[in-house]
């Protein structure tokens, strides 16, 4: 198996000429200039990326990457590894936040198995079978992946964008669940930032004081024994000494999306770090990135500074699965609304600032 | 005329028992607890508001209140008066933000002109005739209203609170329109909270530093004239002498939304000073609001803080018209669904922390 072309090639930068042309009508758009704050830089990237004047997010796919992690070995997470499988289930039936929220959107949903230690019932709708291995090796020990594993992961996270591709998908939100997996998210950020995992390290799915702590020990521990390696803070190698099958997918989905020139919606703290990984790898993507929500895992404010983002929302959210992608859509669709139909000043027989009509 | 009763007399206050029921449905949901964030706060308050174990969104009211300010002699906004009746027609024909947020919401939209300075076209389509007189008076100099005109503000804001208890409305926005209404609310907010004139006063609709020192010059003055009469910080006393039409239709309104057990999605700066008046004149109101976002304009953190209210966004919007209320409608929305639809942990046979099915 090869590395996806997404991967190893540059994507197309989106040109400048649609950002000009939505910039100049939201100067003229009823309203004091710039009072719509963030939706008003939203809708000129929307029809900037999607090179329209009026940008719309009808068509939107939902793909939920899911993988067990050999880090759970230590005894980083307040969760049974079970509950990887079980949440498969619970997506596919519909009962998970995700699943409420793609409903509630109209958007398509799919979740992508990379691998479980517990069985997952067969043939549940929505689930695509990509099992890697039951779970990552733990890392404190060794590699997390083979760099077969991680070229493996990379495809089915470009499959995915293909797929959004085949369907006319207008927006990409990539999710994850994975039982241990802020462990894994946070010393992959930790190596391709050199931050201390001291305070970078957070409470995941609800850790106590001593959990973290006994966590950033796990990661410190690990990143030392791969200091002693000379590939330093090469995204591919970092990727495959601490990240998780679904981590390494979602960063190959987001190189996918770009190269196929869908914009993406990042979610919260392991998807920010995942698109860390695919901006190291391919600084070109980071045009096609929006940001959705900063979550409450206390290092997503680092990685978002790394990547030089403002998210939209910050509502103390740090459930994962993409949900506070998916809740941040809605507001996308609003700004799109609001740039697509508001009248112009010239329109609406509006006066403008000190009484010029300059719409 | 009298002043309504929802002004003169507490509201009930909601039942304790919705909102326990709801918290405790949110602690068995499948998600780590307290992961969906500020969310699940939104959906135990309107449970519990709304008094059902299923709180939804279905009937919205926006009322946007209009009215001019005399205090407009004094130079202190961006924009010519004209724009105040303008802005009603554009209202009315579709093409300003608030009317394109409503259709987009499904929610009813009325506009209640209590004033302008310019004609007005008559029988616009969505728009009630509640003219007081063209424009408030200029309060550097006199009140800005006698109490008559107080009370015949209470009034049409009280009715409008009538009309979406009529429709069964579940949410009403209160929005608002009118040049110079922010150096109106900053006068209302700094003689309420004893507040600096210099600290609180800001842009508005886009002055620059020499502007925004004048306004709060302006402000300073007419305090200090208020300052001599010995009603001091009374809330009726200060509504008043410095507030407009609108701020006091909206204090109304507010007020008779809480008296007919309606919750209220607060807007930014100046509903957010009309709430701070309802709640001084009635402080049982408090419980039967939300708070929609933090204004751009500075001085609103210091009204946030005097409600004890933490909005839900934050996205540097600063246009009024109750916009940044009706964009947060899509997320109490999304919130009520996740509340409604998601599975327990029992439900969906999904392990709890430290593997215990306590759903």
């Amino acid at each position: 198996m090869s590395f996806p072309n997404s991967w190893t090639t540059p994507p197309r930068q989106p040109e400048a000429r649609f950002f000009e042309q939505a910039a100049r009508r939201q100067s003229v758009l009823t309203k004091p200039t710039g009072s719509l704050g963030k939706l008003e830089n939203v809708a000129v990237q929307l029809a900037g990326l999607q090179g329209t004047d009026t940008p719309t997010l009808d068509r939107i796919q939902i793909s939920v990457f899911v993988g067990d992690h050999g880090i759970c070995e230590e005894g980083i997470s307040a969760y049974p590894q079970a509950v990887t499988a079980q949440m498969i289930a619970n997506f596919a039936s519909g009962g998970a936040a995700v699943s409420v929220l793609a409903k509630s959107l109209g958007a398509e949903l799919e979740v992508v198995n990379l691998g479980t230690v517990s069985d997952v019932e067969p043939d549940l709708p929505g689930v695509i079978d990509a099992r890697i291995a039951p779970c990552t090796r733990n890392f404190v020990a060794i590699d997390a992946m083979t760099t077969e594993q991680v070229c493996a992961a990379l495809n089915h996270g470009d499959a995915a964008a293909q797929r959004a591709s085949d369907k006319g998908c207008q927006l990409f939100i990539g999710g994850e669940m994975g039982i241990g997996n802020t462990t894994s998210a946070t010393a992959v950020a930790c190596a391709l930032m050199e931050k201390n995992p001291m305070k970078l390290t957070g409470p995941g799915t609800g850790l106590d004081i001593a959990g973290v702590r006994h966590k950033a020990e796990v990661i410190i521990l690990a990143i030392q024994r791969h200091d002693n390696d000379d590939d330093g803070q090469d995204a591919m190698a970092v990727l495959k000494a601490f990240g998780g099958f679904e981590i390494a997918a979602l960063a190959g989905a987001i190189a996918g999306c770009a190269a196929r020139s869908i914009p993406v919606l990042i979610d919260g703290y392991i998807v920010s770090v995942a698109a860390l990984i695919a901006v190291r790898q391919q600084p070109d993507i980071r045009p096609w990135l929006l940001f959705a929500h900063r979550s409450a895992e206390p290092g997503h404010q680092a990685i978002l500074a790394a990547l030089n983002a403002e998210p939209l929302l910050d509502l103390g959210m740090r459930l994962g699965e993409g949900s506070g992608a998916a809740v941040a859509v809605p507001l996308l669709r609003i700004a799109c609304e609001l740039h697509n139909g508001m009248a112009s000043f010239t329109d609406a027989g509006v006066s403008n600032k000190e009484g010029s009509h300059d719409g």
